[in-house]
């Protein structure tokens, strides 16, 4: 009999819920567009009846170790409460732990969405050969996660792994943390679209122009890096822009972590080509860590030796692992080297 | 028959050895001033024989739990090499491990002074009721150490908790290190001595301009303070501009690590009246992990539920302690609560 267990990943976008055998071994995934309309309490049934009917579909055949969900926003790990929780309006200081819990009758981990994407990739992805690493998530935000010795690293009250409001300028765009040049004012979605308006504002790309209102209201970070890869100079230094951020941002990050691998995930992530030379240049420049640590020359990186910055591999699905997992780390199922 | 540990203080300006025993009480305490004139030999050599004749005096009363030395140096844990040591010329790249090892025929534990300053700040100083903290020593440079669940974290190979190389200000002040812009460029006692003879230039404060003349080649970040105190107002801003970097830098690691408690020690740590006011009104702003943790009005601030940023207790004996409990801790002796 195989273990498993369930993996919900709750976006303000997405709900989707999957079925992971201990291996890593996706048994069933059940997806469906977040009904945000009906307010929370429709959202949550409807989340416990779907995992309800993936138990009791596997009733029998294997057994359950239980109940992973990521949420997006910071989780009260004292209380189970969600503290700040932009994508789901309504949803912040409401017990959504002791809810979901009540509506199932079973135990359930309740964890960040960035972090359990981080755990994900450490489980199945581009950390599999790492006890410690970190991941950004460049999505609407920045999302960050950090595990450390095979574990996220929750800080006092489940708040670390902030890493999207790291400070890259002190005096530059304004964030809704409060801050300003927070990284994830200029390595999101939200920030690289931002970015191309600016420069069509300023005049600086016709094509920019045209893509944005060809696109409309659908005009997204996807379209920017269309361009830059055409080689449009004014949407490539927009990368640039970005791979310098998420640079100042890693230099830190090596400077006071000194963790194996840095794994960049996230739909920003797919632009790597155009922000990643800048990138590597700026943490080169600003980490003696980093510049003591990486492989020179056509040496590969040795796991645990060298500092590793790479792509995640498990795209947008890593969360939904990190959540599986969850349980099934908790439950003593070893980590490592499981392939997909 | 009690349990003790020999701790090593090796700095570039003076050398100093202590018994501790294993409640952290002093049992006996050498400090020379580190000739570095006779070269590197010469200081291993009398370091090795006051660590014997420590071990020679106790023996029979106590049993010895081993020799931790703190070095001021970036520390390469798997080959005991110093990695970068700015103020030991000519000790990088030595085995220097390896070397202690060998003239006292027992091991010993190396660790960087700022990672030990950490360790003694959880054991006997302001951390004592924490299990995680972290810690800056401002001194010449920017000291940092991360104690995560009660131990140094190390990270992938001894380099983790350079926090003086979190960036502050992207194209800022030039730092040794290769960046611009590092918190040790505006919070180092060095950093304070340049930003106050920045201001004497700029013709900014007479009563600087007298002080610096006064004291002549001994000038230094003490002077800076006393003026500070005595209300002028340009170098009142020296001090804000210190605030601002700390601030800005803590704000990023309480996002990243979420710890209970942030330590300041060092010489500059003794100007707290001058820099903490703008350190905390930046952290407030920039950190909405803290803004969410920190008591509100006059509760009091519950250890492990509140974010406490707060001085170092044990002045510059933290890293002699330090050094000391690394054998300790290795043997078992448990932390917490002890009293100097």
């Amino acid at each position: 009999m195989f273990s498993y267990a369930i993996g919900v990943d709750l976006g303000g976008t997405n709900l989707r819920i999957a079925a992971v055998d201990e291996n890593g071994k996706l048994l069933e995934k059940l997806s469906t567009a977040t009904d945000l309309t009906h307010g929370r309490d429709a959202v949550i049934a409807e989340m416990t009846q779907a995992i309800r009917r993936l138990l009791d579909k596997f009733q029998g055949q294997g057994e359950s170790r239980g109940v992973g969900i990521g949420v997006p926003g910071i989780i009260d790990m004292d209380t189970g409460m969600l503290r700040e929780s932009p994508n789901l309006p309504g949803w912040s200081e409401f017990p959504v732990h002791a809810e979901i819990e009540r509506r199932l009758g079973i135990p359930v981990m309740l964890e960040n969405d960035a972090n359990a994407a981080c755990l994900g990739e450490k489980w199945l992805g581009a950390g599999k050969d790492y006890q410690s690493m970190c991941m950004l998530t460049l999505g609407t935000g920045v999302g960050g996660g950090i595990v450390l010795d095979g574990k996220i690293w929750h800080g006092m009250n489940g708040m670390a792994g902030e890493l999207g409001h790291i400070n890259v300028e002190p005096e530059g765009h304004p964030c809704k943390c409060g801050s300003r040049g927070c990284v994830e004012q200029y390595a999101s979605a939200t920030a690289v679209v931002r970015m191309a308006r600016e420069a069509i504002a300023g005049n600086l790309s016709k094509e920019l122009a045209r893509a944005a209102e060809d696109a409309g209201k659908e005009f997204d970070s996807r379209h920017v890096y269309q361009l830059a890869m055409k080689g449009d100079a004014a949407t490539q230094q927009i990368f640039r822009r970005v791979g310098r951020a998420l640079g100042i941002m890693l230099a830190d990050v090596v400077n006071a972590l000194n963790l194996p691998i840095y794994v960049i995930g996230g739909g920003v992530a797919s632009a790597w080509d155009a922000f990643a030379p800048t990138m590597m240049e700026e943490i080169r420049k600003r980490s003696f860590v980093y510049a003591a640590t990486v492989p020179e020359g056509p040496r590969p990186a040795k796991p645990n030796k060298s500092t590793l910055i790479t792509m995640a591999q498990l795209g947008s699905d890593a969360g939904l692992y990190g959540a599986a997992y969850l349980p099934l780390q908790r439950a003593g199922v070893k980590s490592g080297n499981a392939k997909l």
